[in-house]
This record gives C-alpha cells, sequence and structure tokens, in this order.
C-alpha cells in the first residue's frame, strides 16, 4: 500500500470481527474502504497515526462486523404487522393475511411497504435481504432507494395473485422482471420466488427453474414448512417435498430452499448434493407452530445455511439480532445440549453463511481484503451489553437491533449515528400508519 | 374527585393497557398519580382540557403500562455477562461461574453490579425485580439507590457460599437479612432464597421455611429446573423434587417455585393446591438447555405465574421485552397450537401475573386506581412499530427494552426520555468495566 493512498472511508477505535473462515478478531481494528471495496484491515493502536481518508468513522470502542444478511423476508408484509396473531394457520391466513393482500396491495402500498422494510432493517444493521412477494417492480423500487443490497425474487403461484390476476402469466412476469432488473443497479440482484411445491405444478416449477437458469437468477422457495404440506405432497406425489423437487430437477446450485422444517435425513443428504442454500426463519416457525428446522444437521451436512426474518405479519419485527438470539437457543433446548449452535457459528450464519446460501459469497458476508464493503458498528457502551467479554456473545445474547449505531453499504454511508441517511423516515411512518388505518377500517 | 384537585403526575397523549381482569385499554388516555398511588384512569380526547398536576407527561402517542416485573433474576451477575456461554452445564457452572463468584464476589462488587444491573433493567421498563443471590445487603443498598421496587432474598445453602463461609449460619443471616431491611424502605421487599432441594438440606429447609413463616417473608426456590435435579431427588427422596418438597412442608402460600421444569401432573396439581408462585425463566432454559416449564398447563391449573430473565450469565440481558417474546412463541413450537400462550396472557404475565406470583399483587401489577404508581411508557414512533394495530401484539412480538421512554416508580419519575435519572450510568458502567477486566485476566 503507498503511503499517500487516501481512502474513501477509514473506522478504527472498535473490535472488528472479520467473520472469516478463521474468525479472526482484530482487536483495536483499523478498517480502509476505497472504491465500495474493504481495502486494508489492520490492528492500530489508538495512539498511532492513521492513514488519510476522507471520511473517518470513529466506532468508539465498539464491534465492527460485517452487515447482517437477512436471507428470507417479504418486505412490504410491514403493511400487516401485527394485523393478526395467536390464530390457527388457515384462519389467520385466509381470514386476514390473504385478504389483506389482495384488497391493499398495488404499487404504491407496496413501494411504501417496502420503504418502511428497509429503514427497519437498516436502523438494524440487515445490509441485504433476500425478498420474495408480488409487485417485486416496486420492491425492487424500494430497496434501490433506501441504498441496501437486496435479492429481490417475483413471486410465481398457482392462481390469481396480486398484481399478476392470470396465473398462467406469472413466470413470464417474473422473467420480465429480471430481465428488466438484471443490469440496472450492481446491488439489486433480481430472482424468481415460486412459493411451494404444493401451490406451483411440476409445469410452474419446471417453466421457472428454466427462468433462473436462463438468467442465472437466484430460484427461491418455501419448502417444507408444515406437516401439512409435507404430508400433502406425500399423499400427492408419494415422497418428501424435498425429494419431490429433486425429482422434477428443481434443485441445483442457485437455489435457495425456505424454511426446511419437515425433512429427514435422507432429504438433507439430497439438499447438499444438490448444493442448494437454505434460509431458517426461527421467530416465525415458532409463532406459527410449524415446527423446528434441523439446523445442527443442516450445518454437519455442510449446506450453507442463513437466517431470515420471515415477513412481519409472522414475526413481527425484522431485527437480525432478536433472529440470532432465537436460533441459538432454540436448538439447545430441543436437543437438551447448551454446546449446539455456539455464538459464532449463529453469527457466521447471520452474515457469511447467509451471503453464501443466498448466492453472493463471493461479494460480501465477512471483512475481507476485496470484498465489497458491507459493514456495520454496533455500540456497545449500554448498561445491557457491559462488561465486554466476548464480542461474539453480546451480538447473539444481549444486543438487539437498536444498539447499531452505523451502517455502510457498498462503501456508502447509510446509517450515521442511528440517523438513516437515505429515506424520509418520519413520512414514511406517516404514509404506512395512514393505510393501516384503512386496513382496519 | 374535585375540581381543584393538583395532581402529582399526569400522563397524557397515549393508549392505556391496565391489564386489569377485563384488560381494559383506554385510548386517549389520562393517568394522574397522586401520593404515589394511580388516582384517576380515563380516556380524554386530545382537545380536552387536562386537570392540574405539577408534573405533565407526554407519552407522545405511546403505550403506557404497568411496569414490569422480572420475578427471578441474580442482579450482581450482570458482572460475568457473557464470561462463558455455550458449555456443558457442569463445566459452565463449576470451571467458570462458580470460580468467578468465589473470586470476585464481596459487597462492594455486588454492589456495583447491583447498579448496573438495576439501570439495565429500569431502561428496559422493569419496575420491579425479584432477586436471589449472596451479600443481598449490598443489592438491597443497590435497587433503593436505583428507586426500584424489589423483593430482595438472601440466599442460602449448604456449602460455604460468597459472604458466607460456614453454611450453619446461613439461615440466621438471611433472618438477621431480613429484620434488617423489613421496615427500611417501603419499595424493598426482604425475603429468602433457598437455592434448591439439592443443595439445601430438609432441616435447612425446615428452617428456613420457619423464618419465611416468622417473618411473613417470601420464601424463594430454584426447584425442577433440570432432569438430573430430578433423577437425583428421585433417587434420594423416591419422589419429584415437588413433591418431596410438599412432603417436609415447604410448599404453602407465599413461595416462589423458580423453572418447574421437570414437573408432571401430579406435581402442577400439589403446586395449585398450596397455592405457591411460578416464576419462569425462558431464555435462561433454552441457553442451558435445561428443557421447557409446562407454563400453558400452570395457567390451566390456575398458578400465579410470572416471567423472569434468570441472571446475565445465562440470558445474557435483562429485557424482559426479549423475554416475553420467547415465552409466547417457545409454548406454541412445543405444543405445534398457534393460539397457545397468546400477547395478551404474555404481557399478563410480565405484569400481574409476575406481582401474585411475588406476593405483591395487591400493591401492583396492573393500573388500577388505589394501586402504586409503577407506569411505564413505550415509544411507539419507531420504524419496527409501525403501524400499529395491536399494542399487545407489538410489546411481546416487535418492540424490545430500548423502546420504553418513561419509567415511574411509586410515583417517583426515574427514567425520562430514556435518561436514568436516579443512577450515574457512565460512573457504573465504568467501575464494572475495570473490574471485568480483573476477572477476565
Amino acid at each position: 500500500m503507498l503511503q499517500d493512498t487516501v481512502y474513501d472511508i477509514l473506522i478504527h477505535n472498535g473490535t472488528i470481527l472479520t467473520v472469516n473462515n478463521d474468525f479472526d478478531i482484530v482487536k483495536d481494528g483499523l478498517l480502509c474502504i476505497e472504491d465500495g471495496k474493504i481495502a486494508r484491515i489492520e490492528e492500530k493502536a489508538l495512539n498511532q497515526p492513521l492513514p488519510a481518508a476522507r471520511k473517518r468513522v470513529d466506532a468508539g470502542g465498539g464491534i465492527i462486523l460485517p452487515g447482517l444478511v437477512n436471507t428470507h423476508t417479504h418486505s412490504p408484509m410491514t403493511l400487516f404487522r401485527g394485523l393478526a396473531d395467536d390464530l390457527p394457520l388457515m384462519t389467520w391466513l385466509n381470514d386476514y393475511i390473504f385478504r389483506a393482500e389482495a384488497q391493499w396491495l398495488n404499487p404504491e402500498t407496496v413501494f411504501k411497504a417496502t420503504l418502511l422494510s428497509c429503514a427497519e432493517m437498516l436502523l438494524s444493521g440487515t445490509t441485504t435481504c433476500c425478498d420474495g412477494y408480488f409487485f417485486e417492480d416496486s420492491v425492487a423500487r424500494g430497496v434501490q432507494g433506501s441504498g441496501m443490497r437486496a435479492v429481490v425474487a417475483q413471486g410465481i403461484v398457482d392462481f390469481p395473485a396480486p398484481g399478476v390476476p392470470e396465473p398462467e402469466k406469472n413466470v413470464d412476469e417474473a422473467r420480465q422482471f429480471i430481465e428488466k432488473w438484471q443490469k440496472k443497479n450492481p446491488l439489486i440482484h433480481p430472482g424468481l420466488f415460486c412459493h411451494s411445491p404444493y401451490t406451483c405444478s411440476e409445469k410452474t416449477l419446471g417453466s421457472a427453474r428454466k427462468v433462473a437458469d436462463d438468467t442465472d437468477a437466484l430460484f427461491q422457495i418455501h419448502v417444507a414448512e408444515t406437516k401439512k404440506e409435507a404430508d400433502q405432497i406425500q399423499e400427492t406425489h408419494g415422497m418428501s417435498p424435498v425429494q419431490y423437487l429433486d425429482r422434477i430437477g428443481v434443485l441445483k446450485a442457485n437455489t435457495l430452499v425456505v424454511h426446511g422444517i419437515w425433512v429427514d435425513q435422507e432429504d438433507i443428504a439430497c439438499m447438499a448434493k444438490r448444493q442448494v442454500g437454505v434460509s431458517v426463519t426461527t421467530e416465525s416457525h415458532m409463532k406459527l407452530a410449524s415446527g423446528t428446522a434441523p439446523v445442527p444437521e443442516f450445518l454437519e451436512y455442510g449446506l450453507p445455511v442463513g437466517i431470515g426474518t420471515d415477513g412481519c405479519a409472522s414475526n413481527n419485527n425484522l431485527d437480525m439480532f432478536q433472529e440470532m438470539d432465537f436460533m441459538a437457543k432454540v436448538h439447545k433446548a430441543r436437543l437438551l445440549d447448551p454446546t449446539v449452535m455456539d455464538a459464532r457459528q449463529v453469527l457466521t450464519m447471520a452474515t457469511r453463511g447467509g451471503a453464501e446460501a443466498i448466492g453472493l459469497g463471493e461479494d460480501i458476508g465477512s471483512i475481507e481484503v476485496g470484498k465489497r464493503a458491507d459493514v456495520i458498528i454496533v455500540d456497545a457502551h449500554k448498561p445491557h451489553l457491559t462488561p465486554l467479554y466476548d464480542p461474539s456473545s453480546h451480538l447473539v445474547y444481549a444486543a438487539s437491533g437498536s444498539d447499531v449505531k452505523d451502517v455502510i453499504i457498498d462503501g456508502r454511508v447509510v446509517v450515521k449515528g442511528r440517523t438513516l441517511l437515505t429515506i424520509d423516515i418520519e413520512d414514511v411512518m406517516e404514509e404506512v400508519t395512514s393505510l393501516a388505518r384503512q386496513v382496519a377500517s
């Protein structure tokens, strides 16, 4: 590195958790960013001179880590946050969620709710999300306005859906969406999202798979979320949802299996063989009483596994710190073993593992020279984070999204001292509140 | 009410969740406080004139609810927050926690760590805690300094303990502690805390019970936390921990059974018959892989059940909002039923249920005229709490402790706009950090 390099951004005075393969930790860390990439990482005691930089970010003794990757959400569902809870699954879906979606979703409401969702994610340290819903053009516009990185996937289902009243046009719509967004913005990765093996026919799944292959886009699908689904696929096809999807050629690299609760050893081995990624949304699984995905078993098989929040109607927030806490604890409780899913493993899933699961592992997910600069800083100077023995432990077991101080995405500061710089939050909250008044009436 | 009454404090412009028996909700609520008590509750539209008051608190459109009651913690363990995690239970206890306690606890360290703990609890909306540890005189001093309400219980165990090297003096120490604090401060309720049926002999338990009865103090005890404990008691006494404690006359009113994981139907019926209170610490149960307490079953039997965080070494924070979220979700997942433990039920446990479980149900736990004024305000004007359809849902599923804006205890404002008025937080964080540096070395 030449002496006279002037970096774009320099972050200092914090402990860097690189979340690289060796989980290297740099105390008194210095992190330099240039052209949107991480250019330099090293230890730098407080009294040593810092290199030149156009912008300095003082981490204030806090924790510097890769931006969190939320591998599964339906961003616009912030509009329905807390609309209905604690109900039988089918009552909740049919009488509340599907009804509200049919009545209230349109390009404008989806855009506004996406902005709200991005604001919440950015303020809680999520720098990348993997979204799947309808009116994804509006989602992509919202994400673009927020400065986030995202996989944005157009929903596909075999019945009339918001924005696509004719089911037979769903796959075409998805193709057009992907082609439109593919070269528009390097932060936005268009993809498609087949709802599930029980709501998409074999033909639909096959056409969608072809579009994903043709365009090199991520193929995202809910799989084995409920026992009912597993029973239904078993009855119809004589095999498990995973085996069925594999038989029809859907499972391969660049596929994200979401949920994966009702799977057996054979299914997991199949997923590993096909090199799919997995997204697990623990809080939603628990709240909807769907079951528990066998995450330690996924990891044993070497699957890339990420953490997702799911949509706000079944969580009811997008806080990845809380999601990490649930992920770390639920498997200890299930297996009666306090050593499973330790803090570093969970933190790895929320960053690098998630990036790998959604196909962005080469670009993001860890703090390593050459990767894109998606970095967050957690303010550890708080009563509930004092004292600090182990940063990973604090991030998983004690912190929450509101402890995030600064957020940098692709080398751009989007949150500074908890102020969101890209979205007018007051305006967005007012608009969504006003929409919600109509939804509730 | 006379026209010319001048209240001490008036809270307005928020939705009041009374958490009374009917779970009454008052939109545009007005709450008046006089002489430390709740004096008036009514609806008052924004354009109507407000009564006279020496102090006005504007809830800013937020949620006004009873202060949260943390029914089980070991406050000074903030000193060991995140010192060791993800370890086998006995390694964690013997090699880390017991060792650190033996080396580092003294009246001064316990006092400082208690102040840190109280700061964290107050800033996250907990107005009352039920503590059990050693050097409880220091805990009581810390709690007193913070302005919190608490049951403060001196620990009793049949081996040398911090502050009480001679086990045979434990019960006497507890009696002296209770007598010292019983009339000192109306907010502090001294009690005793027998560690467990496997670390206290029948004789110790009997003497402790007598002290509790003589002094009308709460008798707190860990019961049936691990399978190992249940097996051991079964082997030694030929019955379950609950049955054993009942046989020796320990279970009666004014008793708090903490944990209650390894209990069967007969045990629960026995606890109900003896009218004991129960404290369940879900996050700690999960993190230590102890199992899951059958909370819906406790509630079916009419037991008063409260929520506790346990100490910071096994949680690792004291945030009752997160604890509510876990409580609501873990039983849905266990019973595969999304309708169990709904938001109102969980919120009731975190307030009124907890107050009843620790014997303070007549004084606190709900917003009702005549009760002591322990009231908190949650700021709902945040992206992750927008929109707002149902306040209870938000408090349980979407909020976290950092959303608490104001805290009033016994009619005294202790947190105002997230500023803690009773403790010098910077000083306390610095002192505990400095202690932790020695602990870690």
